[in-house]
């Protein structure tokens, strides 16, 4: 290239190139939006089914209030139909243990579409899921000899999976004693798990430290947080506020919550963007997970975007975060780096993938979009 | 390049370049043919299953009597094979309302399935939603306070949806009583909905004219006539009269209808070659829309290939036609500028869709493939 | 443009230029992998959902026991997800019909995801079509009028559809007599339709001569050996002799027949290493063939993978195979050049297609990923 000398032929050359480029620019040029990306993330993982133990289960129900949220906030009909269809093929159903949080989140996609669509919905197995969840006798109610796990709510990851479909229930029925229920068992979550000095929760008491040699540390001597597992709390935590009534007298509980988790979400971003599986170890796994990160940035954009987060502090935070969600999208829409199912910190990489991944990635571009 | 001197390395270059872009070509060059486009919009329609009321609704009667037109036409077994599909998910029901032209809509494809494959389809909903239809008492029989709709087909959209899967149902039964009740209450229709001076139908009872200063009028003082519901009778007259037996004594009423709103519309084009949704006020919303666009190109080159309209005269409209249509597929097959569900003119866009939209293209495709 | 006169400006250009395309390159750059090429083929195949009579049927069966396979080689989750899909759409249900050895090929996917998954799959239907296959009375155990059909597996496919299903129920339920009656019923095939001679299978009586003039044969005097056909066998073997336990008494019979078939089939393989629907008339339809050349792929690499093959004999054989049904798969993941269903050689296109076509790739995969 260096020995070009000649050049009236060549510009005509680089000229017959460049309108052939362009015009291929005009055909293949990717549309670089936020929602076109949504669109692709959305159609490749409606492609691309998987469920854990049914197709009603926690995975779908996380994805798919990733859906919601993505046709909340572009009104573009491929979320609507993704949703409607998905109803239809689970005729409405819950996952089975009604005494399991994971259960329920389903619901959450068929009340939003109810609201949209009259007579479309059957909502008898959610109105027969809440009843028995809330209010039927079980063992966990009772106390059982696992320490943890005598109450409703053990582990972190139900703080996303059944309060914010109880708010939305409690709107649809007009009736608070849904979210007195919500808020009953979500003390007793926040008693056991949340750790007033980090700001952040345990995944399960496996994880919460006694003070005995036998408390479970990363190698760097701190303790393990998830990052999935406060992702799905602080995204759960902007669901609820979102749909609870702005004069509930335990909204500032949850607005308070959710301001100190995310000013130390926040605090623990790495350099990239993105959030490692264990938080405060990130050595330990040193690669961005999207699970958790797409949670965060989620939570974060929904605080700026509603006026809980103060805009010039976060807006760096989010505005990194979501650059670097991005480049886990792979051409054909595939959102990679997602650590499979788990409940504590583990690897992710660039080919894993989970449809609760692509839901967190949904509900990120959600608010991301409204940024601008 | 027949000028090139100087340059002995650059035409190296350029030849490497030109390999390296002639391979590109011929891996990613796209098949220009109409069978090939017909299957790209089947493919992302099938990717992006949608429905109003229930995968059995009038949406996909509509796309899926394209589908059958489709391979009817190509023989391509991607086409059956989106047919059986979708037999077997719906588990070959109808829609729910009996009284309902829309919700026999998919049998069309049902019955088509069934000529080809013996034992495979279950007719038993078919049969008692066409029993129930014709023979049921229902309020609208009797008349009802809302004048319009004291007869069973009161919208002109009706005349697609019902009349075709009667017709292919005498000819399975082989008994001329589903044929004249089609054509009783198609007469029916005909004289509340038609104008016999425009050559075109109503939408419904809102739309006709009757001398009063309340008359439904366009900005430009014509008659509202709505592009998709007049592609809904146009289309419908197509796929009854092919179906229909040659010596059937109501035959010339239907053909003479064909030829006379084929005129009209021929005379309704705009010169890019799509309708514009409101076909007497073009102005109205001034872009093509692809829904009555499709069935209107369907209807006429149907008619050119079966003897009914003037091959001279036609081709040049339905080429134009069909020309335009096609540069409203988007490179992942999707058909865009298709008005959304409703009942009178209203804009389409670029990205705008619809299964009926898609099936309209594969109905149009699947007769302009004949033409060549 | 028009003014460029020096050439500084148009290396640059050239240079951005170039810059442009390798970014595209990397972007668009196709991952040659084998486990991408099988992806792509199963994601395309998952896309176009097919069946001859239900979705429960040997075509899924046999497309499926290539995702098993490709599961198990892999282990990416993608191979999972599509098989748990499959089973939950089908309810875990066989097809209907007990006597016949298709009905009951797709619970070999049931039964690999019971290994993987407790408490998932629903093993009810596959207990009930084994129990009456293997042991209620029906009228091809009297024998009956047409001679071929007086055993209960009288075509050579049937070998492939219940024998590997059968050893594996055997390996769950711990229960030799499963294996046992296999082993009967296989003998009663083996006698009926072995060619000795050749080593090979008649598809079904009608092939197998008899020495009167009126026996079946191709244009240049050969007996029609099926290429499918023989692929259902041999795959069938392989995936029999997989399963069963070393020390069953009767495995040296399947051995022995395993390696005899490979032998012959390395010899019949044509030059450009996909054979002809008609083994020994490839004149017949002179091009290759997916589906059988794909069972015969996957059958003598997994020969050589488990010892059961010379290696440094075969691999030329495998090596030149694989390339060439790499060369059937198009852009998009469709795999081509299989002959559409049926009983004996037909010719293939370069479009035509078959869900067990694409296990046949899938198979072959497997295997052939284990070489390098």
């Amino acid at each position: 290239m260096r020995m070009i000398k000649f050049c009236k032929v060549i510009s005509l050359l680089v000229l017959i190139q460049s309108c052939v480029s362009s015009k291929e620019m005009v055909k293949t040029s990717p549309d670089d939006s936020i929602e076109n990306s949504m669109v692709l993330a959305l159609e490749w993982q409606e492609q691309h089914p998987i469920y854990s133990l049914d197709p009603t289960d926690w995975t779908n129900g996380a994805y798919y209030t990733g859906v919601v949220k993505a046709h909340q906030a572009t009104n573009n009909q491929v979320f609507l139909a993704a949703l409607k269809n998905m109803g239809h093929k689970n005729e409405w159903k819950t996952c089975f243990r009604y005494y399991h949080a994971d259960d329920i989140a389903i619901s959450y996609s068929y009340l939003y579409i109810n609201k949209l669509r009259k007579h479309l919905v059957d909502l008898k197995p959610t109105d027969n899921f809440i009843s028995d969840h809330l209010y039927k006798d079980h063992e966990w109610k009772q106390g059982s000899d696992e320490g943890d796990k005598k109450i409703l709510w053990w582990w972190c990851d139900a703080l996303f999976m059944a309060p914010p479909v109880l708010v939305e229930y409690a709107n649809l029925k007009n009736d608070r004693i849904y979210l007195d229920s919500m808020h009953q068992y979500y003390m007793q979550t926040y008693q056991l798990l949340y750790d007033k000095k980090e700001h952040l929760f345990a995944r399960d008491l496996r994880f919460k430290w006694t003070g005995k040699d036998t408390d479970l540390k990363e190698k760097n001597g701190k303790k393990i947080f998830w990052s999935r597992g406060n992702g799905w709390v602080i995204a759960g935590l902007a669901l609820i506020i979102e749909g609870m009534p702005v004069g509930y007298e335990h909204r500032p509980f949850y607005v308070n919550l959710f301001q100190e988790m995310a000013s130390k979400i926040k605090e623990t971003q790495p350099k990239d963007g993105l959030w490692r599986t264990s938080l405060l170890s990130p050595e330990s796994f040193n690669h961005g997970e999207v699970s958790g990160s797409g949670f965060f940035t989620f939570a974060l954009a929904w605080g700026v975007n509603n006026g809980l987060l103060d805009k010039e502090t976060y807006l760096p935070t989010i505005n990194k975060a979501w650059k670097a969600l991005r480049s886990c999208q792979q051409e054909n829409g595939k959102i990679g780096w997602v650590q499979n199912i788990g409940a504590s910190p583990e690897p992710a990489s660039k080919d894993s993938w989970q449809n609760f991944g692509t839901g967190a990635y949904l509900l990120a571009g959600s608010e991301v979009l409204k940024l601008k």
